[in-house]
Order: C-alpha cells, then sequence, then structure tokens
C-alpha cells in the first residue's frame, strides 16, 4: 500500500528539532507524501511548520499511512499510546543515543525512509499488556502498554505488601518496594535494571519483577502471556502509585487490585534496516564482540 | 486406560527403600497390578523383592503403563531419560525432602496412587530440550534433556570464550564460567542458582542463562523454544564439559558446536495432586506466605 | 555500673503493649528500678502505666541507665536516635517477628532482663553515618544513622542521575532509581534488598548500593568508613528524597549535595545472650544448617 | 633510592615482546641501569636478549629494586608470587587491553618510568590472603593471594557441601559451585563476575563469594580481614579444586579444610601515575562519563 501522508510525533523543546523537520517536511512534499505534525512539534518549530497540517496528537493515526516519531524510547511509548487501537505502522528514528526501540539515527533517516517508501522494510507486531485497575469490584481504569505496568510505592513510603494470583492461583505475599509486569518488548527497560532477564520480542510471555524484594528468594517470573495476573495492593499506605509506559500516574489503595493480561492491542514497528535485536542489545549493553 | 504394570525405578542405597518397596508391591498384587523393577531396585532390595520382575531399566518403559520414581530430582531426571522415546506417565515420590519434580513425600504415597488407579489425575506434558553437538561437521552425539544443557568449564581451567547464535543470528562473544541453556522445567533448578528466572512450566521458551559471565552486563536470555540455539566453543582449552540433565558428561574441543532446539520428545509427568507449581515454589523457596 | 532506671519505648498501638508493659513495670518496681515511659506509651497503655514517669522520648535518655525497645528495628531505629548522644546502652526486645537488630524475643525479655542487672552482658559499639546536606554551599541540615541514608525518586519520576565523589575523585555518572548509603549495621536492612553484600558489624567501612541502576555494571561500592563521600543531584526533578533511617524525610534539588562521612556519635547495643550475628542471619535468611 | 636494577618478567609468546623488550633493556643501559629477566623472557627473545641477565624467576627479586611485568593481570600475579616475601616494588604495563592490576599501557611505558626512576611516583602497599591447607589434623600447604582463593568443583562434579566458620563461630552450611575468599584487590576480578561487591583497595576486610549458590539467600559476605576463616568441605565427591590467584591447583577430600588470615606479605604497586582506583573503573566497567 502506498504511503500518502506521515504523521510526525516529536519530542517538544529537543534542540535539532528545528534542524530535521522542515526540512523533512519538503523531503516529503517533493514524494507527493502530505506531513502532518502534532500541535507540540509545531510549537517548538514555530513558523518553520508552515508546510505541515497541525491536527491534535490523539487524532493524528487514522487520518496517517504511517507514523514517524522523532525522539527516544520515551517519545516512542508516548507516540503509542496514541495510535495503539489503530493499525498504522510506527517509523523511529532516535534524535540522541540509540535506544533499545529507537535504533535508527538521525543520520539514517532519510536513506531508511527511502526504504520504507519503496516498501522494503518488514513491520514487527509487538504484543501489548492490558491493564485494568479494579477499585470497590468495578473497573476504575484500563490502559494497554507496550512496555510495562509499574507498582511502585513513593519515596518516602514504607515496604509495600503485595498478593500475588496467576490464573486466580495464589503464587506470594510479595514485600517490595514495587513490582514490574514487562512485556517481552519491556524487559530491555526498567526490568532489566530491576535485575530481570531479556526476553526476545516474540517469546509468548509477560515477566514479573519485583522490586528490591525484601523475601531474597522472590525471583522474576516468567509466566504465558495467556495468563490472567492479579495483584492486590495489602499495604495500607496510600502512596503506592501505578505507571504504564513510564508515563502515566494513578494513586492506589489497599486492597485495589490491577488485572494484567494480554492486550487485544499490538503495536506495529517498522523494523530498521540492518538492525537486529541482538545487534541492538550489542550496542546498548556494550557486550564486547572481542 | 487401566493400569495393569508399574515400573518401579528408585535411587539404589536410599536407606528407606527396604521399608518403602516390598510393601507397596503387595499392595499393587492385591489389587493385580504387576510391580517390575530395575536391577539397581533388586540389588538394593534382595531377596525382599522376589515378587516383582526384575528387568533392565532401559526396557522397562515399554513394558509398563506407569513408572514409579521413588527418590529426589535426580533420580527422576536419570528415570525420564529411559521413557524419553515411549509416553507413559512418570509418578514421582520424594524419599527425602520435597524436589521441584517430586513434591510427594512418601506420607502422600498411598492415597495419590488411589487417586491414579482411579484415573482422578492430571497429566502434565513437559516440553524437552534436544542437544546436538557438532564435530567437524558431522553430528558426534544427540541428547534430550528434560532440566538443561550445561557447558562448563573445569574447577582449574581458565574462563571460557562462547560465541553465540540464535537462528543464524549472532548474538556475542560470551566469556564465562559456562553457559546453561534451560527449559521451563529446568528454570528452578541450576539455572536459578546462577541468576536466571523462574519459568512457568507451560512457557513456550528456553532460557540462556550464563554461569558467572566476565561481562556484567550479559544477562540470562528468554528465547522462543523454536529457536535454534547454537553454541560454539572458542576457547583453546580441553577441560570444557557438557553436561545434560546433570548426569551426562562430555568432553568439549575447541570448534565444536552445541545445537539446542526443541526435542520431539515430552516428559510426561502426573500431576501431584494438591501440589500446585506455586505451592512447591512457595516451599521450596521459603517464600512467607504471613 | 549498677542500673537504677530504665527508659521504655515501644511501638505505639501494639495490641501486645498492654499485656507486656504493665507487669514488667511491676517487676522492675520489685528490683527497686525506676521505670520511665515516653508519651506514646503512656497513651497506649492509659491508666495502666500509672506506675511509671511519662517523660517525652527527647528527654527520656539523660535520665535513664539502659533504654528498653519494644518493637521491631524500625522502633529501635526511632528510639536511636534520641539516645544518639548520649552513651547509654538499648536493650531491644521484639514483639513480633525476629529482627536483625532485635533478636530477643518477648519470652527471653525476662532471662535476658536478669543476666542485663547482674551485668552479665555486652555491649556492641555500633558505628553511625553522618549525613549532612549542603544546598547553596552551606549546611541545611545534619542526620545521624545507624543503619542508611537514602537518596531515591518519587513513584511517578523519572530516572535521577547522580555524580559521585570518593575523597574528591570523581567515581562516577550515576543513573539509578537511588542511592543507599549504609552501615555495617544497615547492610542487612534496605541495602541487601537492593542486592548489597552482607557485611560484618565490625568492618570499618561504609556500602554504597544503587537502586536499580541503568548502567548494568553499576556494582554495591564497599569504602573505608574514613572516606568522604559526596553525591550530588543533576537531575532537574524535584521529586527526590532522603530518608535517614527508614524515618526522615527531606526535598531535593538539583545541585544539592549530600556529604556522609563518620559520625562522631556511636549506638550501644546490649548484645542480645546466645544471639551470634550469623545465628541471626540463619534465622532471619532461613540458611539451612542441614 | 636509586635503582640500578630492574628485573622484567613477561608473558611469554607474547608478539609484541619482541618489539618492546631490547629497545627497554637498551633504554634501561643508557641510564645505568641493569637488566634482569628471566628464562622465559629470554627464551622468548632468544639472541635480542643478550644484553640482559638472565636468572632464575624465583631467584629474580632479592637482585631488583624495581620489578617491571610486561603482561596481563594474571602476569602479574604470577609475578607476586615470586616477591611476595621481597619487598620490592612491581611496576606493571599491560601489552594488551586494560587490566584493573596494569592498568599502564605500553604507549606509557617510558613516561612513566622516568617518573619512577626520578623517585616522582607512589607505592601502594595491598594486602594478601594467606591461605592454610589442613589435611588430617596437619598443614598441608600454605599459599599467599594478592587476589584470591577459590574452591570449586570440577565441571561435571555435582553441587558441593561446605561449613563455614569465622573466628570460631558457625556462620552456615553452604551449598554451591563453590567459594570465593578475596582481598578488596581481588574484589574486581572473579569474586566481581560471581556477585561480589567492589571493594575499595583499602578497606580491611575479605569478601566471601559463594558461586551458584542452591540457597538463594546466600550473599557475598564482608569479614574483618583479622578474620579467621575456616571452611569444612563436607562432600564426599573427590572433584573439588584449590586454586590460589588463577594459578595453583590443589585436590581437595572431604573433610580437608581451608583457613583463611591475613598474611604477614604485602605486594607493593607501583601507582600508576594519572591512574587513580574510580578511573580505572569507569574504563574496565564501561561506566558512561556522561
Amino acid at each position: 500500500m502506498a504511503i500518502r501522508s506521515i504523521g510526525i510525533i516529536s519530542k517538544p523543546k529537543r534542540d535539532r528539532l528545528e534542524e530535521v523537520v522542515p526540512p523533512l517536511i519538503d523531503w516529503l512534499a517533493k514524494r507527493n507524501i502530505k506531513a502532518l505534525i502534532d500541535h507540540e512539534t509545531a510549537d517548538t518549530l514555530g513558523s518553520a511548520s508552515h508546510a505541515a497540517a497541525v491536527i491534535d496528537r490523539s487524532q493524528l493515526a487514522p487520518k496517517c499511512d504511517l507514523l514517524l516519531v522523532l525522539g527516544g524510547d520515551g517519545t516512542l511509548l508516548a507516540a503509542a499510546r496514541h495510535v495503539q487501537n489503530c493499525n498504522i505502522p510506527i517509523f523511529a528514528v532516535n534524535l540522541g543515543s540509540l535506544g533499545f526501540l529507537t535504533a535508527i539515527t538521525i543520520s539514517e533517516l532519510y536513506p531508511s525512509l527511502e526504504l520504507v517508501l519503496e516498501g522494503k522494510h518488514q513491520v514487527e507486531c509487538r504484543k501489548m499488556l492490558q491493564i485494568d485497575v479494579m477499585r470497590a469490584g468495578a473497573v476504575a481504569a484500563t490502559y494497554h502498554a507496550l512496555n510495562d505496568a509499574v507498582l511502585n510505592k513513593a519515596a518516602i513510603a514504607r515496604i509495600l505488601d503485595f498478593q500475588l494470583f496467576i490464573d486466580g492461583q495464589f503464587v506470594n505475599f510479595l514485600k517490595a518496594d514495587g513490582l514490574i509486569v514487562s512485556t517481552p518488548t519491556g524487559s530491555t527497560a526498567y526490568s532489566l535494571a530491576a535485575g530481570g532477564p531479556i526476553v526476545y520480542p516474540t517469546v509468548d510471555a509477560f515477566v514479573l519483577t519485583p522490586i528490591c524484594p525484601h523475601t531474597l528468594t522472590n525471583r522474576p517470573l516468567v509466566v504465558p502471556d495467556r495468563s490472567r495476573i492479579e495483584i492486590v495492593l495489602k499495604s495500607e499506605s496510600e502512596s503506592v502509585f501505578l505507571t504504564v509506559d513510564g508515563q502515566v500516574g494513578l494513586g492506589f489503595h489497599s486492597e485495589d487490585r490491577v488485572i494484567c493480561s494480554l492486550s487485544p492491542y499490538r503495536t506495529s514497528l517498522v523494523h530498521p534496516p540492518h538492525k537486529e535485536f541482538f545487534g541492538v542489545l550489542r550496542s546498548k549493553l556494550k557486550w564486547g564482540e572481542r
């Protein structure tokens, strides 16, 4: 399918944005491709963005054939939230250092984009995590995550008590600073810093990684992604927060429940040409190649 | 299907064997079930075993409807090697402390066995790992593991150098004491001691856990069990060994390759009634239940 | 020196307090020992405490020969703050489960106290950590910790950036959820949960344990306790907090500095008879004794 | 004290040795400094070494004012064994990649050596570990280590059982692949790969790091270096080995005891100018400097 319109979402206030976006809009225009930008990008660019249509970020996805994200992994996660129920692929270009999800550098932008326009690219379909927050027996909120859902304590709060169930089976009482439920995609993000394993993107599993568990035998747990993961907060403290993909915050109360399961949504990522998963790992984790 | 004959494999020299096996043979005889024992058990029991047929361990499986293993996880792994190409279920009873795979205690033997004879039990089908050792371009040996394959160095050897590939993609050069390739079943065995995650038995994945990696960013890696894992030994040292399920040893040379993939075999385990996976974890890992 | 007055500090609202404290006051009175209690304990006991003098917790220490703490490790840490510049020994009895610092159980209270009154006990002198918070070139606050000082981020904040110096030498830029500076005494508390080593109480060292470090090669660091540890917050976020012994909170700003060094204060702990350090470790960490 | 003779110990078979050593001998001769080389170096150099006196490595130290080591950390450890009861400083130059102990690169050889000859250098005195092996009540062997003593199992052996005592106090029964007793100097070597902390060289402590412990709550333990560490092997297996600084091997039997304590020997290292401990850590562990 030919690409006729490209939405651009960028990390606002990035210094390099002014150098990068206006020439990109011109480059696309020469190829008869319409550029649509969000208000944040438009504000950053000022008058330089006049050639592009400005649309609210939440309305952008249905009007585009491809979403071009300029920024780091955080920008990509924010963008993914806005296209999660569409099916358009995301092409991510890192304006700074290499990211796990944003492995194309700015110098590779045009050659890579050329390949995409010619259809010479692959799209990876990444599974997502659905998070339902239950309060007093009702669904209080629902989220979809590409990376992870994190329940953790405020800086000054005491250790948290969780009760964990998988498919209705009691797993354990967990005393910890927090708990991460991660997709394979998110396994190289916060879960890795907390001691979790690296999970290849196509493994059909979620990872539950405790944060600073009080019981030293609590280890990361890998479960099938068809599991229903239920986390019940038993602490009385009110200083507990849920964050989804590092971006959404929700205060949490005792006896609130988080149900994690496979989301019906998927995120489609344009696979960066010549950037295999393990190659990105080697660069990011500084694995010597001998 | 009615059970008419039960093979018994036990850990030889176990003190309690003489107390346990002869009454068990009688108990089975009263129910018209034939007991078959291996030579090792017969030798341990002496004349006390006269009521049972004695058969070579390797011939036992085709003649039985159920295999009863008396011993710890090691005994079960040894028994599993002898039934790997049959399809008979293994019912494991631990004569000592609780094992991850042998969660039925001796006091639960008869009530549990009663349930099994009445067909009131579930059988779990555990996936296995196939290990092909390639030397000078040819397959030098093939093994099947329920738990894991381990490549590690001799006590006095220097650190090893491995080259790792997944589905033909280069992963990294690994400098470590060794490398464990584990099934989900084996994730609670050696891999856990080396820092690997706990993987629920039905996750379709293998875990690659480095042993004391020199590069601190080398972490356990979870890959789909449909992957072809290729490990090439680059060290010149000849003090490298392959062990499969902790029981088989093979010397290893530079440029030898180990190919790990999903085995066509499965191990059928009688699921111990009232012993869920997480309950066994809680007991074994001493997770407080509050 | 004969003990003539004992101060009692307890965890308020503990159910068992009413059962324990009044008989204890009587028991002491019979031995001509004066009991002094803090307002919190008096409030919990109500009229049952009439036999004891009630004194403000901050005034308690100079009037006592011994401080008896009833509660867990948290209660002991709180009490220690009130006696840090005195020199009176603390005798800690755990009303609940065993603590690392409160290894005497309620059933051992009277036999142990008898030994103490007879002078048949040892007092351990534990070193403390001094924490000076520098803001805009001036000391904004000073604390003394028996266990640890923790700098960490709020639940919803982004990862923190620290700059670390030891004795003026630059160590590294640390990207992490937080950083723990621990005494040997605190090494079995939060630092252990974050992956730190167990440090024997008499080692002359502090431990710096990063919390979920982004760079996987950042490991716990043990430095001499004569070191001057300087931590500079480089994050712009204002959601950073300092906690001292889990109990004091202070908001933190970019370019604030924390200087950690050996405190001139010591905490004197009555060594529980028959409770060696490693015995407590074996109980708390459930190390099998075979 | 003026330096009049320099002993040279090198890693035999190093390609670069022929380029480096003969010009170095000439350079020293011009400054009236006598070069002494060991037989291994002489054999590698052949006729190119004629200007230097050739002496047995074990006799080298008493005849020199400085020992120059050309090679990696392994070469330095081997050299240190031969000078452990002398008091001459070691100046180590790395012919390959940077080592923790050999932080001077070949391009820095002459400028650094110039500083040393002018006396403009510091010598660091590193504490060592004494290892006494007790068999049947008698001392069977005594070693001195700059880095570590390691007890570990052969590749195909089962898990080991150790009994550990500190200053006569029972610590625990350890089930593990092995156990490392490390000096602070050795904390960045094998102990780090096994999960141990980084210990600043002047901390008066030893680190006990279990290798792949079966009990997940067994953590690295830091004890004062005035401790008497006693390890008793309880396994019946004969496939257990002691290695000291990675270089000496001794077979081990059940009930053999290893006593570790502070050695009366020290190793004197010429501190590489402009190479602080943390700078070397940053390079070796690839800590980003931002």
